[in-house]
Protein backbone atom coordinates (compact mmCIF):
# COMPACT_ATOMS: atom_id res chain seq x y z
CA UNK A 1 0.00 0.00 0.00
CA UNK A 2 1.41 3.09 -0.76
CA UNK A 3 -0.01 5.60 1.97
CA UNK A 4 -1.61 8.96 0.54
CA UNK A 5 0.53 12.38 1.53
CA UNK A 6 -2.41 14.71 2.71
CA UNK A 7 -2.32 16.97 -0.21
CA UNK A 8 -3.40 13.77 -2.25
CA UNK A 9 -6.15 13.21 0.01
CA UNK A 10 -7.51 16.53 -0.74
CA UNK A 11 -7.23 16.32 -4.18
CA UNK A 12 -9.19 13.14 -3.84
CA UNK A 13 -11.79 14.61 -1.58
CA UNK A 14 -12.08 17.81 -3.57
CA UNK A 15 -15.17 16.63 -5.92
CA UNK A 16 -12.54 15.88 -9.17
CA UNK A 17 -14.22 13.78 -11.79
CA UNK A 18 -12.43 10.20 -11.44
CA UNK A 19 -11.50 8.24 -14.73
CA UNK A 20 -11.36 4.60 -13.57
CA UNK A 21 -9.66 2.08 -15.63
CA UNK A 22 -9.79 -1.91 -15.04
CA UNK A 23 -9.55 -4.79 -17.40
CA UNK A 24 -12.46 -6.48 -19.15
CA UNK A 25 -12.60 -10.18 -19.33
CA UNK A 26 -11.45 -10.20 -22.79
CA UNK A 27 -8.16 -8.40 -21.00
CA UNK A 28 -9.12 -4.76 -22.94
CA UNK A 29 -9.01 -1.39 -21.21
CA UNK A 30 -12.81 -0.61 -19.63
CA UNK A 31 -12.70 3.14 -18.54
CA UNK A 32 -15.42 5.26 -17.12
CA UNK A 33 -16.01 8.34 -15.03
CA UNK A 34 -17.09 8.27 -11.36
CA UNK A 35 -17.25 10.18 -8.26
CA UNK A 36 -14.92 9.53 -5.49
CA UNK A 37 -14.20 10.36 -2.19
CA UNK A 38 -12.09 8.46 0.68
CA UNK A 39 -12.86 6.28 3.33
CA UNK A 40 -9.46 5.65 5.20
CA UNK A 41 -7.22 4.70 3.42
CA UNK A 42 -9.36 3.54 0.52
CA UNK A 43 -10.72 5.48 -2.64
CA UNK A 44 -14.25 4.55 -2.37
CA UNK A 45 -17.03 5.06 -5.10
CA UNK A 46 -21.06 4.12 -4.22
CA UNK A 47 -22.89 2.56 -7.59
CA UNK A 48 -26.50 1.61 -7.41
CA UNK A 49 -26.54 -1.33 -9.90
CA UNK A 50 -23.88 -4.22 -10.65
CA UNK A 51 -22.18 -2.10 -13.09
CA UNK A 52 -19.27 -3.81 -16.25
CA UNK A 53 -16.68 -2.05 -13.58
CA UNK A 54 -17.92 -4.04 -10.31
CA UNK A 55 -17.86 -7.14 -12.49
CA UNK A 56 -14.68 -6.63 -13.42
CA UNK A 57 -12.80 -6.32 -10.48
CA UNK A 58 -14.36 -8.84 -8.83
CA UNK A 59 -12.44 -10.98 -11.66
CA UNK A 60 -9.23 -8.47 -11.63
CA UNK A 61 -8.56 -6.13 -8.87
CA UNK A 62 -6.06 -3.87 -10.84
CA UNK A 63 -7.23 -0.57 -11.32
CA UNK A 64 -6.09 2.56 -12.16
CA UNK A 65 -7.51 5.98 -10.98
CA UNK A 66 -6.41 9.30 -12.87
CA UNK A 67 -7.82 12.80 -11.87
CA UNK A 68 -7.06 16.27 -13.34
CA UNK A 69 -6.46 18.04 -9.81
CA UNK A 70 -6.69 22.01 -11.13
CA UNK A 71 -3.43 24.18 -11.36
CA UNK A 72 -0.50 24.14 -13.62
CA UNK A 73 2.84 23.96 -13.06
CA UNK A 74 5.73 25.33 -16.22
CA UNK A 75 1.91 25.00 -18.03
CA UNK A 76 1.53 21.71 -17.68
CA UNK A 77 -1.89 20.76 -15.95
CA UNK A 78 -1.70 18.98 -12.38
CA UNK A 79 -2.86 15.25 -12.58
CA UNK A 80 -2.70 12.31 -10.03
CA UNK A 81 -2.27 8.76 -11.48
CA UNK A 82 -3.06 6.15 -8.83
CA UNK A 83 -2.37 2.30 -9.50
CA UNK A 84 -4.65 -0.03 -6.66
CA UNK A 85 -6.47 -2.78 -5.62
CA UNK A 86 -9.68 -2.79 -5.80
CA UNK A 87 -12.42 -4.53 -4.28
CA UNK A 88 -16.41 -4.44 -4.16
CA UNK A 89 -18.65 -4.23 -1.23
CA UNK A 90 -22.49 -4.64 -0.73
CA UNK A 91 -24.88 -2.05 0.45
CA UNK A 92 -23.86 1.82 1.66
CA UNK A 93 -23.69 2.99 -1.85
CA UNK A 94 -27.11 5.54 -1.11
CA UNK A 95 -25.45 7.12 1.50
CA UNK A 96 -21.96 7.68 -0.30
CA UNK A 97 -23.55 8.79 -3.16
CA UNK A 98 -25.11 11.41 -1.28
CA UNK A 99 -21.96 12.73 0.62
CA UNK A 100 -20.51 12.55 -2.62
CA UNK A 101 -23.55 14.67 -4.25
CA UNK A 102 -23.09 17.15 -1.97
CA UNK A 103 -19.34 17.65 -2.86
CA UNK A 104 -19.72 17.23 -6.46
CA UNK A 105 -23.42 18.78 -7.45
CA UNK A 106 -23.75 20.97 -4.19
CA UNK A 107 -24.72 20.94 -0.72
CA UNK A 108 -28.28 21.32 -0.81
CA UNK A 109 -28.60 18.40 -3.37
CA UNK A 110 -30.51 15.06 -2.61
CA UNK A 111 -29.25 12.17 -4.58
CA UNK A 112 -30.39 9.28 -4.87
CA UNK A 113 -34.00 9.38 -4.05
CA UNK A 114 -35.08 7.59 -1.13
CA UNK A 115 -35.87 4.11 -1.39
CA UNK A 116 -32.73 3.46 -3.62
CA UNK A 117 -31.01 -0.25 -3.72
CA UNK A 118 -28.11 -0.96 -1.25
CA UNK A 119 -25.92 -1.32 -4.57
CA UNK A 120 -22.15 -1.09 -4.06
CA UNK A 121 -18.95 0.27 -2.77
CA UNK A 122 -15.84 -0.14 -4.85
CA UNK A 123 -12.91 0.26 -2.54
CA UNK A 124 -9.55 0.90 -4.09
CA UNK A 125 -6.49 0.67 -2.01
CA UNK A 126 -3.72 3.02 -3.73
CA UNK A 127 -0.57 1.40 -4.95
CA UNK A 128 1.70 3.87 -6.61
CA UNK A 129 1.28 7.58 -6.97
CA UNK A 130 2.30 9.42 -10.24
CA UNK A 131 1.49 12.39 -11.84
CA UNK A 132 2.12 16.04 -12.08
CA UNK A 133 1.86 18.76 -9.05
CA UNK A 134 0.73 18.52 -5.53
CA UNK A 135 0.27 14.94 -4.20
CA UNK A 136 2.14 13.38 -6.24
CA UNK A 137 5.01 12.86 -3.50
CA UNK A 138 4.27 10.09 -0.83
CA UNK A 139 4.91 10.76 2.94
CA UNK B 1 -14.69 2.16 -36.83
CA UNK B 2 -16.78 4.49 -35.23
CA UNK B 3 -16.93 7.91 -37.05
CA UNK B 4 -16.90 10.87 -35.08
CA UNK B 5 -19.31 13.60 -34.79
CA UNK B 6 -18.28 16.91 -35.86
CA UNK B 7 -19.07 17.80 -32.07
CA UNK B 8 -16.85 14.78 -30.74
CA UNK B 9 -13.97 16.22 -33.21
CA UNK B 10 -14.39 19.40 -31.46
CA UNK B 11 -14.24 18.00 -28.07
CA UNK B 12 -10.91 16.04 -29.22
CA UNK B 13 -9.05 19.24 -30.57
CA UNK B 14 -9.36 21.70 -28.33
CA UNK B 15 -7.12 20.85 -25.69
CA UNK B 16 -8.92 18.55 -23.27
CA UNK B 17 -6.09 16.29 -21.16
CA UNK B 18 -6.49 13.08 -22.56
CA UNK B 19 -6.49 10.12 -20.02
CA UNK B 20 -5.03 7.07 -22.32
CA UNK B 21 -5.34 3.44 -20.64
CA UNK B 22 -3.62 1.09 -22.53
CA UNK B 23 -2.65 -2.93 -20.97
CA UNK B 24 0.49 -3.45 -19.87
CA UNK B 25 2.29 -6.79 -20.31
CA UNK B 26 1.15 -8.45 -17.01
CA UNK B 27 -2.79 -7.63 -18.17
CA UNK B 28 -2.61 -4.84 -15.81
CA UNK B 29 -4.14 -1.40 -16.91
CA UNK B 30 -2.05 1.41 -17.36
CA UNK B 31 -2.89 5.29 -17.65
CA UNK B 32 -1.07 8.23 -18.84
CA UNK B 33 -2.42 11.93 -19.27
CA UNK B 34 -1.36 12.75 -22.90
CA UNK B 35 -2.23 15.99 -25.43
CA UNK B 36 -4.34 14.37 -28.53
CA UNK B 37 -5.32 16.43 -31.57
CA UNK B 38 -6.78 14.44 -34.53
CA UNK B 39 -5.45 13.62 -37.96
CA UNK B 40 -8.06 12.50 -40.24
CA UNK B 41 -10.14 9.79 -38.41
CA UNK B 42 -7.32 9.29 -36.26
CA UNK B 43 -6.61 10.44 -32.56
CA UNK B 44 -3.26 11.23 -32.43
CA UNK B 45 -0.73 11.88 -29.69
CA UNK B 46 3.35 12.59 -30.31
CA UNK B 47 6.08 11.29 -27.82
CA UNK B 48 10.16 11.83 -28.15
CA UNK B 49 10.73 8.67 -26.33
CA UNK B 50 9.48 4.86 -26.46
CA UNK B 51 7.40 4.99 -23.51
CA UNK B 52 5.71 2.21 -21.97
CA UNK B 53 2.75 2.99 -23.27
CA UNK B 54 3.88 2.75 -27.24
CA UNK B 55 5.31 -0.50 -26.32
CA UNK B 56 2.04 -1.50 -24.63
CA UNK B 57 0.31 -1.01 -27.90
CA UNK B 58 2.13 -2.57 -30.35
CA UNK B 59 1.68 -5.49 -28.19
CA UNK B 60 -2.49 -4.97 -27.48
CA UNK B 61 -3.67 -2.55 -29.85
CA UNK B 62 -6.73 -2.17 -27.71
CA UNK B 63 -6.64 1.74 -26.03
CA UNK B 64 -9.41 3.82 -24.32
CA UNK B 65 -8.95 7.91 -24.24
CA UNK B 66 -11.10 9.70 -21.99
CA UNK B 67 -11.50 13.48 -22.05
CA UNK B 68 -13.11 16.02 -19.78
CA UNK B 69 -14.91 18.23 -22.51
CA UNK B 70 -16.32 20.95 -19.99
CA UNK B 71 -19.94 21.84 -19.44
CA UNK B 72 -22.28 20.56 -17.54
CA UNK B 73 -25.73 18.74 -17.94
CA UNK B 74 -27.95 18.37 -14.43
CA UNK B 75 -24.78 18.90 -12.83
CA UNK B 76 -23.13 15.82 -14.39
CA UNK B 77 -19.84 16.89 -16.01
CA UNK B 78 -19.27 16.33 -19.73
CA UNK B 79 -17.00 14.09 -21.12
CA UNK B 80 -16.47 11.39 -23.33
CA UNK B 81 -14.55 7.94 -23.39
CA UNK B 82 -13.47 6.50 -26.63
CA UNK B 83 -12.49 3.26 -27.20
CA UNK B 84 -9.88 2.06 -30.16
CA UNK B 85 -7.69 0.46 -31.66
CA UNK B 86 -3.77 2.11 -31.47
CA UNK B 87 -0.69 1.93 -33.73
CA UNK B 88 2.39 3.31 -33.60
CA UNK B 89 4.77 5.18 -36.71
CA UNK B 90 7.87 6.88 -35.95
CA UNK B 91 8.88 10.23 -36.68
CA UNK B 92 6.56 13.04 -36.74
CA UNK B 93 6.49 13.77 -33.16
CA UNK B 94 8.11 17.11 -32.76
CA UNK B 95 5.81 18.91 -35.67
CA UNK B 96 2.55 17.34 -33.71
CA UNK B 97 3.82 18.41 -30.44
CA UNK B 98 4.52 22.15 -31.77
CA UNK B 99 1.21 21.65 -33.25
CA UNK B 100 -0.37 20.46 -30.09
CA UNK B 101 1.66 23.04 -27.90
CA UNK B 102 -0.09 25.80 -29.80
CA UNK B 103 -3.63 24.31 -28.29
CA UNK B 104 -2.50 23.08 -24.78
CA UNK B 105 -0.04 25.80 -23.87
CA UNK B 106 -0.23 28.80 -25.99
CA UNK B 107 0.05 30.39 -29.63
CA UNK B 108 3.88 31.73 -29.09
CA UNK B 109 5.18 28.34 -27.45
CA UNK B 110 8.07 26.85 -28.81
CA UNK B 111 7.77 23.03 -28.05
CA UNK B 112 9.78 20.71 -28.09
CA UNK B 113 13.12 22.63 -28.59
CA UNK B 114 15.09 22.55 -31.86
CA UNK B 115 16.80 19.44 -32.11
CA UNK B 116 14.22 16.90 -30.35
CA UNK B 117 14.51 13.53 -32.17
CA UNK B 118 11.97 12.11 -34.47
CA UNK B 119 10.38 10.49 -32.30
CA UNK B 120 6.83 8.92 -32.28
CA UNK B 121 3.07 8.74 -33.05
CA UNK B 122 0.53 7.03 -31.63
CA UNK B 123 -2.75 6.58 -33.52
CA UNK B 124 -6.19 5.66 -32.36
CA UNK B 125 -9.06 4.51 -34.66
CA UNK B 126 -11.99 5.25 -32.41
CA UNK B 127 -14.55 2.02 -32.26
CA UNK B 128 -17.14 3.34 -29.65
CA UNK B 129 -17.94 6.56 -28.30
CA UNK B 130 -19.33 7.03 -24.77
CA UNK B 131 -19.84 9.64 -22.11
CA UNK B 132 -21.76 12.48 -21.29
CA UNK B 133 -22.91 15.58 -23.17
CA UNK B 134 -22.08 16.95 -26.84
CA UNK B 135 -20.18 14.39 -29.25
CA UNK B 136 -21.66 11.27 -27.50
CA UNK B 137 -24.28 10.95 -30.43
CA UNK B 138 -22.34 8.85 -33.83
CA UNK B 139 -23.39 10.52 -36.69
Amino acid sequence: MAALSDVAREVLESGHLAHLATINPDGSPQVTLVWIGLEGDEIVSGHLGDHLKLRNVRRDPRAVVSVESGGRTNGLDHYLVIRGTARVTEGGAPELLQRLAHVYLGPDVTFPPPGAPGGYVLRITPERVSGVGPGVETP
